[in-house]
């Protein structure tokens, strides 16, 4: 439900649902200063970046400890409510938003920088450090951490962890999981586990680390992660090429892929996503073009001189009808902040801005935008794509109004059919948001119903009792089928609510 | 048992356990001509490249098709056997070893390529396929497949997604992990699935494709593997570094990192193995060094050739007595096989060869060959050590004879000694060969209480009747404690053999 629908319609969400003993108690585990209840903050923490969905807590825990966390969710287990962890709630499938009987547990306070191991090519770090942060002081000491989420300068190195973030770099580097060498994390139990560390090979049982990432809160508590670091190229080079046609531009993805060059980012913009940014960032884009592409080379000096020559005339070949490469560090720089202000500038549009993941091979692209405009067209409704081309991750955005009724429902049945168009390409529903809240019913369609039931009983191992993040990525039976006792008046709503079926 | 010892002390395991009745259904399933039982056959597949276990299994079968695998596992959950499956069984912890009640299940007559996706950069073939053939013919058409294990002249795909195997490239390239995006397989349950495919990015739920991959077999058989290629560099060089004293090759090694340029290959061999190499392959190597490293660079041209003067530099500085740069592609395969040939070379000296890798931050490379050193030396035993000195994944080798009792039972020690030490430094009890039946009791040590027991549970999910390699990685209750019956004497047979518990 929307925001603004919610004090209205749902009046009973205001009724407590965790005992007035239970706060009390993890009151008692974090302090009061780290204890908050009153309407204020718990609208604060109601919902996260994702639109539509939202749900007050019954209170938000900033623990100071490990242990603190650990005592949690003990608590949680042994009292019956759940807890959802919560980095910067920038995330975009509804990741962090709570759910019914919940506590938000919050961890974007535990933001230092533990170790820099040169010698192993590794830094130690909190959760709650920013991504961007922690890639400019890498940077400062001539170490790059790759990963780059659009979302950087504000979301925390525990969420990507969480969410198993992708970005803009993800072609050439990978995603988030390739850098994560080990973390020590908080079980739903309670219990403190670490897993890995700084060893670069190692096949020491089933590989629960990877299981772990992307797991989107719903397995564990981070609380301190070793990240791999790589030597920062030596050089880089931006590049914008302009199309008056979207379909020149995907073939100028496919010949640059074709040509064995592995940019470090190619970047996709149409239309209407270059027109909502040149009017929020006023760089000087053509607002005419139907396409433009954004390439960032880097690797040694002459390499990357080599690499821009061949790429520049390839986009030549495909009818780019301008080029246009920074000439400084400021000017790549400001290509690239517009590029990742892509969702800020088309949420700027409409009241509610829909952005989406849906993701192809990368052969797949230039079919995969076309169906996207086709769908938009039919159903009548306002699109900008934007995305990753060099790694087939688009984000399909859809500029929409929460309170217009039929233009929502359009919106998903427009999504609906993009994610199906998506998996008949061979894609996936999302390539680097996670399922959380937003696609879990999509989910159902994507995968046969013995994955699901292999990822529903993972979940049970870690969580029997679903108290850590339930109801994300599947829908979870309300767990009043566990072992924990429940009214029949409180089942009744949970059912009505919809939250957990 | 050793494989001598074998037929004498162990008479009862020529004992069928299999009902007749059942092998006669499994030969029906595959046909007469893919269906072997002789006391022969039975032989050949009764041990691995694994020293110290072996097992005859009750009967071999190769399967023509998924349908054939699905119903082989539909029966083996029906009456109780289990079904071991094998590619070239060059497996070194036992990973294809059968168990009690089993059958060998065959893959690696599956070994064509399926197709080449250049559009995607994606190759996919069949499990059977030897990886040194893939590489070859990738690289034929200008595409480099990285993961290169020591066996890669004979060992398949499917095994090296089984146990996540690494090689000699890990350090830049990382390993199988890091190029496999999906694959067809078959669940434990008989039912077929695809997860992954051919999208760079995909967050749909938890990451049951990397919990797969090293799952040694455990969790799937895969029939189909969706594998990422990257464009062949450009240029490659490969330098060989003397030094008289150990040491000074660490410290090298240490520098090189320092240095932040990435090689392809930095190997270390020690003096041992130096000498059984020169003996083996007669490449002019000085046996009377202590350490040798090779290292392989590769790229553009020039950074090569940049690299390489910088390299150079640095292993002078830290007295290296010699610098021998191949000056051909020729000499650069002659240096590189030779290091491949390690294993080979020291299983010559004595009869048995037990080849271990334990493995450590690369930081600590150093003291963890000083405390192998010790440990041999305090154990009156001959170790070669070998390994990826880049990476940390170091090969302490004993050599030995399986039939001098206390030498083999002062080698458990010793073995058992490195792993506690390779622990205290960080380390893992293994980089790259898994658990299989060898380190199974040092993985109870190495994890903790609460992180096996999630590993069994996910054994569990997937495998409820414990019929796909059950004994492997951890020590698995007779499947009598589970749905299925079990005579009081096939348990006591179970206990005394010690398989299981």
């Amino acid at each position: 439900m929307s925001r603004l629908d919610f004090q209205s319609s749902n009046a009973y969400l205001d009724t407590q649902m965790i005992r007035t003993s239970t706060l009390k108690k993890l009151r008692d585990i974090v302090g009061g200063e780290h204890y908050f209840d009153s309407p204020e903050q718990k609208l604060v923490y109601s919902y996260d970046a994702t639109p539509l969905y939202e749900q007050l807590p019954e209170a938000i825990v900033s623990p100071q400890s490990v242990e603190q966390i650990s005592k949690i969710l003990q608590l949680a287990n042994s009292e019956a409510f759940a807890v959802v962890p919560r980095g910067s709630g920038s995330g975009l499938s509804g990741g962090s938003i709570p759910v019914e009987d919940c506590i938000v547990l919050l961890t974007n306070h535990w933001d230092r920088i533990l170790e820099i191991d040169e010698r192993n090519l590794t830094v130690t770090v909190e959760p709650g450090i920013i991504t961007g942060q922690l890639q400019t002081e890498m940077e400062k000491i001539g170490y790059l951490y790759p990963p780059d989420p659009g979302s950087s300068s504000i979301c925390t190195i525990g969420g990507n962890v969480a969410e198993n973030a992708g970005g803009i770099r993800g072609l050439k580097y990978g995603v988030t999981k390739d850098y994560v060498m080990g973390f020590e994390f908080v079980l739903p139990s309670g219990e403190v586990m670490m897993i890995g560390g700084k060893n670069v090979k190692d096949v020491s049982g089933y590989n629960l680390k990877d299981l772990l990432i992307g797991s989107e809160g719903t397995l564990g508590v981070f609380t301190k992660i070793v990240l791999r670091l790589i030597p920062k190229p030596e050089h880089s080079s931006t590049l914008l090429a302009y199309f008056d046609r979207a379909s020149d531009s995907a073939e100028a993805v496919s010949a640059i892929t074709a040509s064995k060059i592995t940019a470090a980012a190619l970047e996709f913009l149409d239309n209407t996503t270059i027109r909502c940014v040149e009017d929020y960032a006023r760089i000087g884009l053509p607002t005419t073009i139907e396409a433009l592409l954004l390439i960032e080379l880097d690797g040694r000096r002459g390499e990357v001189e080599q690499d821009l020559v061949q790429v520049s005339e390839i986009c030549r070949r495909h009818r780019a009808s301008q080029l246009r490469i920074a000439k400084s560090a400021a000017e790549a720089t400001q290509l690239r902040t517009a590029r990742k202000a892509a969702f800020a500038a088309l949420a700027r549009v409409k009241p509610t801005t829909i952005l989406e993941d849906a993701t192809v091979p990368r052969s797949e692209v230039a079919p995969m935008l076309e169906q996207i405009n086709a769908i938009a067209s039919k159903h009548d409704l306002m699109f900008g794509n934007f995305g990753h081309a060099g790694d087939g991750n688009l984000h399909p955005t859809c500029l929409t109004n929460e309170h217009d009724k039929d233009e929502i429902h359009r919106t998903e049945l427009a999504f609906h059919e993009i994610y199906s168009a998506a998996l008949r390409l061979g894609g996936t529903i999302t390539g680097e948001h996670g399922i959380g809240l937003s696609k879990r019913k999509f989910l159902e369609h994507a995968a046969s119903r013995t994955h699901l039931e292999l990822m529903r009983s993972v979940k049970a191992i870690f969580d029997p009792n679903m108290v850590l993040n339930p109801g994300k990525i599947f829908t979870t039976r309300p767990r009043c089928e566990g072992p924990l006792p429940i009214s029949k008046e409180k089942l009744n709503k949970y059912l009505e609510l919809g939250a957990y079926c």
